[in-house]
């Protein structure tokens, strides 16, 4: 089985566009790859001044994960805190001493944060570092990523191969190198205001929501002004686009709204309560599990721990391989 | 008792120039100061690129350090390796994120050792975080440092302050800040060629070297043309500055071999060989106590040991205190 390694980052409440990104290609492949996910809580620090904003958000984004659909019961399925894995700080030096300082000006995450607000510290300007040890010390053969993430995986290569060149044989590298693979764009889904939907933007679908203020935030999704009775074109309406996302370009369902928007007598108000149902209807087993989880945090936390034994095994073997191959 | 805490660096065999630096000032404070004293073999990975040497160096100046008078044997002298505390590694990350990267780029250091021709890596570049997080895990009263360290240790207390000011209340800060004190400049002490004693000039005398090539050293001394029957100025002569040093300025041995030098009759290669005596003389114990260390790599390591749980120990709950401020 083929081992796949990938982090999240705890920024709280999930909103469907982290599900139609990176959750659910996680369910596809945990059917048959080993999953090593780690919750990224020492990233964060790098924005979150609120420790108790971070530990909600380290026990909610497992708690998503889970109720989406991730399964830790599976025992090849592994969901981490990376703060459990103490042994990635320790490898980041080992790396930051192969790194030319060179490396990290050119990386392109630094400039674009700061020029977002962040605080341009040592721990965001180094951070692609940390981030080579994470994925360096579960030795993984796949790496999973958004297109922004391919520079940092880039690097990770780079710096394991720098690292073996200086202190390893040919034949007996310290790390292999990871292949990663670029997500395919997931299919348009904008927010309520027609934007991508994103935080920072506050246009987002949150699939967990009560249902009260789920519909009325459903209700709220900009549309034009065509008349009830006259036909309207799908594909320029953030609802159908919305709808089509959720339900699959190819499923039936999507093809009947298309038709009936196309022959007019639909009204938007109309699509928007579909679009409502179809929330319910596909996350409700989701919302459902959720609700259960909410109520066992003992269970997120266990599911946390093996998790994180699994995890730092395989880093305490990483590392004791580096250090050695160094002189420590 | 108050906490002392120092570094050192595992850069191979002593010279009589460490020993009046750095060594001579720990023996006395060791009297009546808790010592954490460790060998900083992470941040020899900045310079350092083999392994076997960087194993031998670490063994050596732990030996050294003991055959010089460094007594662990005192239940509160703690003396450790670095890489047998990992926990500072995690508690530099923390740091990291409360570090402004301008912090890093005024830091003299990195120019002055890129300038030397040390690779420009991220390791050298954030060494002075990793090294305010060596100091404040052992949560010391005081850091005897060299004129070299002071901007780090003033780093350290920024560093300090800005982890508490954004993680903790004032009555209950996380961290302590530390004084340091600056070692008065080492009585001059030239090397054989007349110049600073220095690994870099190669000019040093080593007293653990054995009997021949310590004698052979020593009759090396620059020295000038004047005839045995003149009178000589000690205070412009190699040899007396090195013996004057040893011995201490204000030993009768000093003043007499003043007054020989002054008298005429006294040669250059009578002189070298007093030197040369009091090399045997002063560092005889040391030779001996290292003659017997280097039989016995089990004191050594128990030594090194003993000093690591202590000071892991401390650690420990340093970390843990700033691990929860943060919210991990």
């Amino acid at each position: 089985m083929k081992r796949v390694l990938s982090g999240i980052q705890p920024s709280g409440q999930l909103h469907l566009g982290n599900f139609s990104g990176a959750i659910q290609q996680f369910v596809e492949l945990q059917a048959d790859h080993e999953m090593f996910i780690f919750i990224a809580s020492y990233h964060a620090l790098t924005s979150v001044r609120d420790p108790e904003v971070l530990r909600q958000n380290i026990t909610q984004v497992a708690t998503d994960y889970i109720a989406f659909g991730l399964d830790p019961d599976l025992p090849h399925v592994n969901l981490y805190r990376q703060q459990d894995v103490p042994e990635v700080t320790e490898l980041a030096w080992l790396l930051a001493c192969v790194c030319p300082k060179h490396m990290m000006d050119k990386a392109t995450s630094f400039k674009d944060k700061t020029a977002k607000g962040l605080s341009a510290s040592i721990g965001l300007y180094t951070y692609p570092v940390l981030q080579a040890a994470d994925i360096l010390s579960v030795d993984p053969d796949l790496v999973p990523v958004g297109k922004d993430q391919v520079q940092h995986c880039e690097i990770t290569r780079d710096l394991a191969q720098k690292f073996n060149h200086n202190f390893a044989s040919e034949d007996n590298p310290v790390f292999r190198l990871p292949d990663y693979r670029v997500r395919e764009a997931a299919a348009l889904l904008p927010g309520i205001d027609g934007q991508k939907m994103s935080k920072s933007y506050d246009n987002t679908i949150d699939p967990f929501m009560d249902e009260k203020p789920l519909r009325k935030r459903i209700m709220k999704i900009v549309s034009d002004a065509t008349p009830l009775e006259d036909p309207k074109d799908p594909d320029n309406d953030t609802t159908f686009q919305i709808f089509r996302a959720i339900a699959g370009e190819h499923d039936p369902r999507t093809a009947d709204l298309a038709t009936r928007y196309r022959a007019g007598g639909l009204g938007y108000g109309h699509a928007k309560q579909e679009l409502f149902e179809l929330v319910l209807d596909t996350f409700g087993p989701a919302r459902q599990r959720r609700a259960e989880l909410m109520n066992d945090p003992g269970y997120i936390n266990k599911v946390l721990a093996d998790g994180a034994d699994k995890a730092r095994a395989k880093a305490r073997s990483v590392l004791d391989k580096a250090r050695h191959a160094v002189g420590l």
